[in-house]
């Protein structure tokens, strides 16, 4: 059972006094606890990537939730490779459903549970999905916990291919500083060693880089992300601050081809 | 075991390495080490919320320790249910220890900890704390570690019922900026709708809610906390800041029952 | 198995689902994923500190890495103690090394792991590190993951000792705003009582004490701290701010014996 959310130290601790009564010492793994509050789409994104690599049959909970307690379902979806995720149907959890090879989805219903009573309205984490993470993680089946539905799917436009280019947004501003954005390095052509690219209202010209080394401290570059996308760093600095973008600045590739003479060095 | 500090993770991973020597993996649970730096009083009370869910016969250690090296004792109190906490003498664990119902406090004897020689004088979370709690986790009786004593309570007064209302104050401000209160949500009248709200030196007049999706953002309301007690919040923004409040501020609740034609709705 | 980190909670989480693939419940152990981003020289004086006391035959991993991607190696060290350290080869893990009593060093050849294809070119923490500590948990032995090397040594200049003194620099500002140095305590006379510290251009008498109590709040006073080393701390407050002091930041102590009519108090 992993537990990701944005609720900070204090409310996960009561999640993990519920995941306790049922689940053997170990068994809980925090990936985080401090994503951006009430985050929904840069959550999603952050999501996909710390949970795709855990092994099949694993139970997720997601807990990003500004619509707790209001009229948005709760949801549990089984995923393709056995892993099920667990929180509430606000878009959070589609990015690393899709990841898994999506699957089918159950609308929560807390009547299911044979959970604690309810101490507020405002804490479905504890309440809801941990009761569920733990009844799903102990073998029950998720069609056994509600009816069949559909999630909702996040609303962040996805990046778009152009010729010789492509265009995204920011998708989450990491702990370096680094502009993490939502177009797939894999778009990009082998042979190209430099893009020019417009993030917000600046234009800069940028080599793109396997390593940070590969630039002066405080010079920008293009890499290839740890999730699976390109990103805008600056070297030993902070990209975000330094061009005033964050999670939405728009941002838009343009690549050509590497000269063949410099092929050859 | 779980562990609750104000120390940071460099601190609290000397801890780990205690524990890690006698307790099979998977048994540390860490809660928060992000408590407010010597915060004694609103640590207690997040840690009893923290921790009080969780299955009888844990072991909490509690790490919030302004005076350590000096003359506070140091305290293991077994509690009725079979859990056991350890900590500081200084009124941090007795909103816990009294929510789960009490029991006996030994002061504890470094002496008959087996435990590696001192370091420094300034880290009994290292040195005391986690020696006894990987004794106490093995089974050892708490009375074996020291005699009997009585804890010191916390210092803060405690809220008061008035005629259709209650004085408190905020106990905890939250990662999202709600102002968590020390009065009971249990105190309200289940009729009550509107809530005239002094905190601090501003007058509100604000609806009960039990969700934050129903007020528009930026509005504030009352909500039944995940603390069990009363909530001053903003919707998708931080109260804390725009009303000028944090912890120890002083808030007073008057109600009035709910018109009897609103109730038909 | 335990992971020490400048990454933050997003990136870790990728590191965590490589190794819960291999490892069995609850065998990975969060030390810290806040070290300070590019820290190499705190970062290696911190992890000493935090891993030093785990069981013998732990599997330490710590990713502070600046030169990611580069030209820097990444490096297995088998301790004396049978405790097996990985990470790049920066500087980093020296402190550690040395205090578990030094050990033979690998240069780790990514061909040997049976790893998953790299998404990028900017997390061996991830692609290198996690791998190679799955395997190593699980029994493989340092030597069959690359060539014998030697790894760099951390560049800091150590404490040097003077008549009636010693002067180095500090080492780690802790999360209490408190100044901990690389000056070995034990380098301390036993019959010490005050000490004249030069910590930049900040000139002060301060006393020895053993317990943050003994001096008033506000005052500053000096500590065995926590990491071995002495500490110069403000009572109830931040001494980094207040001296203005950080890392890397001189000291120089000067002390001398207590007076002997002091002795019999």
């Amino acid at each position: 059972v992993t537990l990701s959310t944005d609720l900070g130290a204090a409310y996960a601790a009561q999640m993990k006094a519920v995941l306790a009564h049922r689940l053997p010492p170990g068994t809980v793994v925090d990936l985080a606890h401090d994503l951006p509050p009430h985050g929904v789409r840069e959550a999603g994104f952050v999501v996909r990537a710390m949970a795709e690599r855990f092994p099949a049959g694993s139970v997720h909970v997601v807990v990003v939730d500004p619509g707790v307690g209001g009229r948005r379902a709760s949801v549990v979806v089984a995923c393709r490779d056995g892993s099920v995720l667990v929180g509430p149907d606000n878009g959070v959890l589609a990015p690393l459903a899709e990841a898994l090879g999506g699957g089918r989805a159950y609308r929560l219903d807390p009547a299911r549970l044979a959970s604690s009573p309810r101490v507020g309205t405002t804490f479905d984490g504890r309440d809801v999905f941990a009761p569920a993470a733990a009844l799903l993680a102990s073998g029950v089946r998720p069609s056994r916990l509600g009816s069949p539905t559909e999630i909702i799917r996040a609303s962040a436009p996805p990046p778009q291919r152009e010729a010789h280019g492509a265009r995204g947004s920011v998708a989450h501003v990491d702990r370096f500083g680094n502009l993490v954005t939502n177009v797939p390095t894999d778009w990009l052509p082998h042979d190209v060693a430099v893009l020019q690219v417009r993030i917000g209202a600046r234009n800069l010209r940028l080599p793109l880089v396997r390593s940070y080394e590969a630039r002066a401290t405080g010079r920008f570059a293009v890499l290839g992300s740890s999730f699976g996308s390109l990103e805008v760093a600056r070297v030993q600095g902070r990209a975000a601050d330094r061009l005033g973008a964050g999670v939405g600045t728009s941002v838009r590739f343009a690549w050509s081809a590497r000269p063949a003479r410099r092929k050859r060095k």
